[in-house]
């Protein structure tokens, strides 16, 4: 019998407990034992729940009972997780989580803790919400070397541009639409449209990837509200839609750059038709190619039967898991992860007609239709920002640039 | 230092030998220990290769030395395959195969045989080549219910529909391209064009969601051989493709239904964007909702990469994958493992004006284009087959019948 304590018991803290009981008879059979919720952490007050006598409100009761070997995080956010998953690694308990914020920041040294006491750090939720993507990517893949991943992580600004382009909403619109359906949080939406979420969670990816933790803070982060039902219709007219895509990608030397960002994304792609809420995930390797990976990425149910598949694997392989699932720890990169590739370019210019703004760019085509935008064949970032400053100089501004996704 | 022998030398036994050598630092440290070949069983002549000294030509040397400890199966076929697997199994040690054939038929007696003795029967590559399906199913999905899997799993069949879709090939000038380019085989693609490789290939899914051996033999097959480009055109007049899929459904009464058949799919589904040689296929979990692993379902280094992974995990975890990696054993079923529900279906006739074989069906529509074809809104199978018998009552023929796939 498999003890298990929950720690924050919101949405998908309440999801856990609620896959381990419908589930329990082929959870137990899949774990090699039976699995049971013993303590739930939760400083709100549950005493009317049937659950009561489960709750306390300090970590200590949990730490001081040597029945519990695996703890589930569910609290979010890293002033309490942190300090807690710490502790229950030190004291030898496996953590399983969907805190992409904590595996975004201490991913590495939370590894490095739970190798060396024994258990196992698992975060499959963090990212995806259910759809398996890091499991596949560091077992299934275990045999390759990972060279790209790009691809659609946050669920909320793609059902945005997804009402976008299909309904003709303004960002307003779709935002507040998003709000009432509850996709989008009503108070402050910025860390989905402003692109933090979806940064969060390709350093996960990235950081697996290229085997060193990577920082959200080093990666250049761009969200959705610069973009338009003009741009999204001047996309179309070039065979693209416009997505926004985080990717994290090894250079000749080695080295990862990543980015997320709103980009073009032709619609013979597999992600061009990933709509609504859900995600998709394209991840390269050199022996496979490429492999995508679709589904919701959130909801209570889909998020905690991934939490709970990682309990299973907690229970079955321990430490052991480490072995493939890792990266290292390293002193943040100063200043960001770009690349200077060159690119093909959309760019919606203000206060100076297209046309003549053509004349700051390289080879380069005017756009029909109501976006007054051109075309950029081919540019490095470091060319796009000096035809930035010509364009000033000739008395406008680019209100938009969005780089072309490279299949 | 784990030892490993390689069965068949061919085109996935020498890409396991391939990713063996080529990845082998990251192997052995994902693997907790170096891994190397010992040997590789093969009956044809080797003596001229730089790796001669490895070969042999029977399974005995491999059986007589203790320290071969997992066994990759690259044969194909059950002739050889299934004894000299048998006898690895019993002998303790793990298996690793890509034979679809052989877990197809044989594979609830193979896993119950590595669980008896203590070792793994690992077989990722058998579908989807290189893409990561299985072990997210059994793992990622460990904490949920598979209720459905649909796809496709067979890419020289898709490979033509997208030729015959795209570029108006009829079936046989397809198949030649198909065959000029060492997709399909030259002699015989029967097992392609007909659907037996699909079949053995949902047999596989089918047997790990049902928990249950599901035999090729009982599933209802049907390949693309009546296919023509008019009944593409009319599919897509209904906002549709035609693609061979494989699909696995729990029923009401929890019972398995099962087939693989050409059928129209929306546009609107991730299955009909899947294009050439790539396999998609989508798995329905209770909790998880949907979810589609899209990738190159064949190639050398793609499946022996898939291979390697599988020998890593059975260092790794040994016969404890079996508490998630399992199915049972059965009688075979009686009959076919049909699907009575209503759903929608194309028709096109012969001998027999569509508009005049409508009074034969019940609501239905005569569609326009060269396919003299119905599409009939909603029948079970047997009132499909009635109708069958009432336009032959009206001197004409069934040429072809097409579901329409429900999301």
């Amino acid at each position: 019998m498999a003890k298990v304590a929950i720690l924050g018991f919101g949405n998908i803290g309440s999801g856990v407990l609620e896959v381990l009981r419908r589930n329990a008879e082929s959870v137990a059979r899949r774990a090699g034992q039976p699995v049971e919720v013993k303590y739930i952490l939760d400083v709100r007050d549950f005493s009317a729940s049937p659950d009561a006598k489960l709750f306390t409100n300090t970590i200590d009761t949990i730490l001081a009972d040597d029945e519990v070997s695996v703890v589930v995080e569910t609290i979010g956010g890293t002033r309490f997780a942190y300090p807690y998953v710490r502790a229950c690694l030190e004291s030898g308990r496996s953590v399983c989580t969907s805190n992409k914020e904590l595996v975004a920041l201490h991913g590495a040294e939370l590894i490095a803790l739970a190798k060396t006491h024994g258990c196992a750090f698992l975060f499959e939720a963090s990212v995806g919400g259910g759809t398996p993507l890091l499991t596949p990517m560091h077992q299934s893949l275990a045999a390759d070397v990972i060279c790209e991943v790009q691809g659609i992580v946050n669920g909320t600004t793609n059902f945005m541009l997804t009402k976008m382009e299909k309904e003709g909403l303004d960002f307003d619109a779709a935002l507040r639409l998003a709000q009432q359906l509850g996709y989008a949080e009503t108070k402050d939406p910025g860390d989905d449209v402003d692109g933090r979420d979806a940064a969060r969670k390709i350093a996960i990816l990235a950081s697996l990837a290229s085997g060193r933790q990577v920082y959200p803070q080093n990666i250049p982060t761009r969200g959705i509200r610069g973009v338009t039902p003009a741009d999204m219709a001047a996309a179309r007219s070039l065979g693209c839609v416009i997505k926004l895509i985080a990717w994290a990608r090894r250079g000749a030397d080695g080295q990862f750059a990543a980015g997320v960002e709103p980009m073009l994304v032709s619609c013979a792609s597999q992600l061009a038709s990933c709509e609504d809420v859900y995600n998709a995930i394209l991840v390269k390797g050199e022996l496979l190619g490429d492999v995508l990976f679709y589904g919701k990425g959130a909801g209570k149910l889909p998020t905690a039967s991934a939490v709970v598949a990682d309990v299973i694997e907690a229970l079955k392989k321990g430490a052991q898991v480490h072995d493939t699932l890792y990266w290292r720890a390293e002193t943040p990169a100063e200043g960001m992860l770009a690349d200077p590739s060159p690119a093909a370019w959309y760019v919606r210019l203000d206060g100076l007609d297209a046309a003549k703004a053509a004349a700051c760019y390289g080879p380069c085509e005017v756009l029909d239709g109501a976006a007054n935008a051109l075309l950029v064949y081919s540019a490095t970032p470091a060319a796009m920002t000096a035809a930035e400053q010509a364009v000033q100089a000739a008395g406008g501004t680019v209100a938009l640039t969005l780089k072309r996704l490279t299949a």
